[in-house]
């Protein structure tokens, strides 16, 4: 591989020759050699430090601090880093010490010598256009690195928005197919009082729909970025009026409502709006893996188990019993519920060791919430097309237990009292007939049993 | 002791005669042997569950379920449960299986019997006042219980908030005093621009008064109810214009704006409020955890640390070093945070662990959320009262610091560009002059020097 | 409350006239006013720090560092600490600032107290007998509270051993019961190949078996102990000969295999026997957890659940439906369950944030196991006692699912293979006959496959 | 792409004509596209999943239920799998569902077509070389895959216990080099009695040393396996003389002492040794995150913090402020020590959550732990060469503290008492003179403080 020689304050250090990446970045690789994922694999990141690089860059043309044909060039280069045709060179350790400056830096020389060639220039030519004093001007990875995550976070609340409200509106589908089979409904998983499969299924509908205003809410934490904070919040190095012009530039380039953060100092070294997204996200993922559960105790059986669901089946279940199918699906979501909420651990330990004025560990709270994101919405979508879409039920089953039910004793309570409705729900489930017949032997009148009895209104579906 | 025989379905079962309590409690007294701790120990919840026993009554009474002299009787039995004088009497465990079932059969009983005493009757004269037939009227544990909760939670956030809201004022007091005390920033421990003690206390400030808005949004998610949900959702046995009615009642008695959930099958198994709720705990600790680890480094030395602050002695620190003073509410606190940070992940384990209809398991986020928002409030009013409001500085030590500062190197930037100035930097590191005489050599102009590195500019508190 | 005044370097302090604690713990009742729960709840700690400061009396006797007399007193104190009659003196929270400082202070002063009682003088008259200079002789919290802590869990590792060895000995006395009792296995939820309830129930009485090694091992890290380290592990004012002599003492008193460890400094700061047990406990919980996930859904139904096996009713299960009988024992285990894990993340962290030559958290480290095994050995006896010893199963659901079980199918793949044995399984699944059926039609010689699906073969119980 | 068409029981689907793997491999791929990384990622796993599939064929061989030319081709494709050369065909994501089917039956795919590529016939002639009837024989994915985890673990744990003695020794060697080096040592933050850097590092090494006896324990645990298990530990499918043989060929293959688990039931569900191996590595993280805390604050400054120890620099620290180096390599084990913890959360919540006869979540625990133990040995790798290996201390600042330092005072206490020691160290803070003047002054022996305050005494190491 041939190469070239860059200098930093450290001394020279070779960097392959076609690499847009420079000597930082180049340390950076042999600092951390550790999860071998690069940061170019998170599309959102990139795309938003081309933003705010774009962004930068218009606000210091503005400002007289970048001349044109280095504005062009720059431009240009962050572009591209945004559209995404760059990815294959940020090629930093997604865990890194620093707080981001590797990645702030990667992308920095990334344009740097993108822009020189663009303008006809050699790499590594920084005497024309500086990683740091051009390309980084009024900037600070302190300021730069936590709003492109910001920025990415959106992004990726956005997809994950979509994948729960289409899985919602699957379960919702599935709810209104089924609404009127009657079931068995169950507390504490002992047999309990009638519903039907549809409020089952429209439970879950309902219960993800509630994850799109959460999702929602915590956007408008995001939003708020310290752009223009440089290294503590003080902006030290950055012009007077760059801040206002760079905010504004980002809003426009992200089509955000972007804002500057009330106290920059605060803003620099918090990790609240990470922690809160975070528990968000983890809080979607708890009721995704309560769902499957029951997706996958009410498809358990098919003979010897609760049988009243079936999963379609999405390959065959087992290297040794013939026929068997599992709900992998449903499994697959549980396993990645466990991995987010593991995440929103390693989330809260990184938020915590933040010291004085910066979090050193934003690179890792980076990673785990936009990989938390990206599997969550990947397994809904999953969950949705080859799971939730094909479920159906065996109605027989679900009838014959139905009308077995001792729990149908609980709706005589209002007429006979607690006391003697046990007697009858004891009776029924000691085999001794069904509850309508011992409550009619036990004189109950016919027409009040068969009102008190209706499916509708044990289901309270009359509305 | 003497006793009084009660039954159930299971038999017969001794209960103290002069409790209030019968058979329900005295078996869950025999089967939840574990913490030690009664449920009679959280105020905030036996007021909510008074509250709601109260509003059922109310309800039933007006529904002509409940006849006059048995509501009268009723209703002032659950206002002092209310208010707190039957407390002692809410004897179950706080681990406790069956979803919540053993406490309000514990509300039930106490009210009936207190009720029956009230009417002039001994205590377990069921058949005028019974437990279930009557206290419990259209209601189920499954409804009364994740209600209590919310409300009682509600409080528990009126608590935090009113802790939160007095220490971000106590750090802005101190703030203020020091607003222009400069010091040096410090980014992942290390030397960085020059800041304020203000700036950085005032962080603090700004940081917690962010937590009340976040407190505040997860009131409304709490103040969605199920009441009138029973069992699972259905509403069976309740009569159909008791919901309405028992809500309006709540709403009136807790003067909070409590509304019914938009699907009560929905929201009888769900625990995403729980969650929320939890997280929303636990970013607060995160930031008091991050504020104490500043605090007692900032203090720390006092010769051979950071020595920057004094926080007040609270007690002699050491069974050993005489003199020695240590930073023991801080420390204190982070203790707090770490017991709720790992109660978040009970809370989320309980919540992933519900089934169909029913989470068999808000017993122990019930006490985990009560206990952590207890602590937390208790211990941010140590923190207020014993440590921040007496905080002082060395500002003899923090001027030496600022003054001898490498860091000031970075002023320099916009002026001679990032690799002259850290020609600067490491010379004022490696002891060859201060950065202003080292630039002053390098020919930079005195009076462009002399505004570059003036304070107030260097923290930007020209404004 | 009559009062009299003491002093510390912080100045004078009222403390209630009676109390055997003195103004050290006068000041930490005002500093930490978080839990509510005195140290002396935990009376294996108690016992400990008794046990610990009796040897240390011991070896400052012998060394000449403490006279007769007042070795007598303090000896005789301790001894009381000891043995439980001074726990309601240990009066400071469990969650304090200060490394356990408190906790050592509190006894410290309690014995300088009683033993001047018993001398016949007054409280307070520390020239006679001093908490520092006599009690706390060769001493820092640094060494003693680590290792009192230490001891303590070593008592209630051994008390949740005996619970943990009779509940696995409940599980097997049930397996046998049910060795040869047919029934359905089960992976991912889904019916597999036969098996016996004795297998099911005996993997419990062995999964908690094992936990017994675990348990034993964990003893021995915490037999390692930094008695005579003093501040950081230097042993400075340490008499030379007094760690020896202590330790000696303390395993005589303590009847365990005390040593000292290897490195005092490193010993001093490191909280890694914690982690591990920690560790070692959540391992536990979490086995149990699974077990009574299982005993809850193989109990479910009756009608529509599993139904498989009942657990012994222990209170009525609702206060809506009549009859209804829920698994509240094991619902409370699951719950013990999570909190304990929940503690394992505060024990982490806690572990995670030590600094330099002391971590500052163990007092939340200590309360979080103690409280953790304690609850942990309580919920196993209820679980043995109300819940396992009384498990009985339906036979006759069991063999017929067994019979009908498609999974029976399997037996054939050795001698049809699996695609053939996947088309009777198929066959038998769409109710066209059970699988011995099926196979014979299908050729299968009718001797060899009443051999291949006899159960004790099925089952492996030949063996 | 050319494609074969390959059936299994959901019917027919297309798979690339050239890949080694088949149907179920393909249907894996649809179903699970969480993560894009491929399970042959992690060599470890791929290799034992050779080494397990080779002593099957080896013990179906011996048995008769394998043929010469099968098995010599089973057996030749076996060791390709286990030595790595089909890594790039083990394409099933880390994270599925289905217990680690999709994992087994890649690899059984894989064998069996490169199986028949050796024996010169198509891919897919399955009539020759089956996945399942041949590859698979006497297994099944409950006892093949649990197994293979395990041995992969192994491996996971010789690599770390390499790079966690390396780490030890290169703190060893620094503690060596500054072994009489003094300094002040600190608890609670707060300066504290002397000690020497040798002291302070060699702790490092001493804590980390222990952790190898921790890993080495936990080997012996996974050495117990499951294989001959088949479905849900009863064996059924295998021949009767099958397991002895596989697990003998194993032990020989691997190098491992394996060894049949003794409850083979129990063993299949049981995730008992995986929740210890996680606590295990989470100890080991939780001192190397420790550690680094330390390593950052002791480098804190240079000027206005600790400034005890220099960090080798790595990168040139800050985009904005020239001249800062960062302590980036600590900072990026801090950060895998967060993650490892996370995952822990991920391991316990996969392992509580097995139900019956197997833990179907038990991909993402091996994924958790290979990814866990991999990044921690590539984090202590790149802590000892880029960093430990290169410390150095300011000794001059490290002796003025040391002399200045108010904790000599405790030196005292055993001479003149705590009270008198106490107002000694609190002149010497209030800067009236250091603590040997003031003793002197204060009528203390000069000969006797000499020795008192002799470094080499104070530090303890005259031995």
């Amino acid at each position: 591989m041939t190469t070239r020689t860059e200098h930093d304050s450290l001394g020279p250090h070779e960097v392959p020759a076609a690499a847009y990446w420079g000597v930082h970045t180049a340390r950076a690789l042999v600092n951390f050699p550790i999860s071998g994922t690069p940061v170019g694999s998170h599309r959102a990141l990139v795309a938003a430090l081309g933003a705010v690089k774009l962004a930068a860059a218009r606000a210091n043309h503005e400002l007289g601090l970048l001349d044109e044909r280095r504005f062009t060039a720059i431009a240009a280069a962050a572009e591209e880093l945004r559209v995404g045709t760059l990815d294959d060179q940020m090629v930093v350790d997604v865990i890194q010490g620093g707080a981001g400056t590797s990645t702030n830096m990667n992308a920095n020389e990334v344009i740097a010598n993108r822009a020189l060639e663009l303008l006809g220039l050699p790499r590594g030519a920084y005497d024309e256009v500086h990683p740091l004093d051009h390309v980084n001007r009024c900037q600070s990875t302190n300021d730069v690195y936590p709003t492109a995550v910001r920025i990415a976070l959106l992004a990726a609340i956005d997809r994950l928005e979509r994948s729960t409200a289409a899985l919602a509106e699957a379960f919702a589908a599935r709810a209104t197919r089924f609404r009127t089979v009657a079931k068995v409904g169950r507390t504490q998983l002992q047999d309990a009082v009638p519903m039907t499969v549809g409020q089952e299924l429209g439970a879950f509908a309902v219960t993800l729909r509630e994850e799109l205003a959460r999702l929602a809410d915590s956007r408008s934490l995001l939003c708020e970025v310290n752009l223009g904070a440089t290294a503590i919040g003080t902006g030290i190095t950055a012009h007077p009026g760059y801040r206002r012009r760079a905010l504004s530039h980002l809003a426009e380039i992200t089509g955000r409502p972007i804002i500057a953060a009330g106290d920059l100092v605060e803003a620099t070294s918090d990790t609240g709006a990470f922690v809160q997204v975070s528990g968000v996200l983890k809080r979607v993922v708890v009721k995704a893996s309560k769902i499957c559960n029951d997706l996958r105790l009410l498809s358990s059986g098919p003979q010897a188990g609760f049988g009243e669901l079936q999963l379609p089946p999405r390959q065959a279940g087992s290297s040794i019993m013939p026929g068997k199918v599992n709900p992998v699906i449903p499994e697959m979501v549980n396993q990645v519920a466990f991995w987010v909420i593991g995440t929103d651990t390693t989330v809260t330990m990184a938020a915590e060791g933040g010291q004085l004025q910066l979090n050193a560990f934003e690179p890792v709270i980076c990673h785990g919430l936009l990989q938390g994101f990206a599997w969550t919405a990947a397994a809904f979508d999953a969950l949705r097309e080859l799971c939730v879409a094909g479920i159906t039920v065996d109605e027989e089953r679900l009838a014959a237990s139905a009308a077995s039910n001792a729990g149908l004793a609980t709706a005589l309570t209002p007429l006979i009292g607690y006391a003697a409705s046990a007697e009858i729900a004891k009776a029924a489930l000691g085999g001794r007939g069904d509850v309508r017949a011992l409550a009619l032997a036990g004189g109950v009148d016919a027409a009040e049993l068969d009102e008190l009895l209706r499916p509708e209104r044990l289901a309270n579906l009359d509305g």
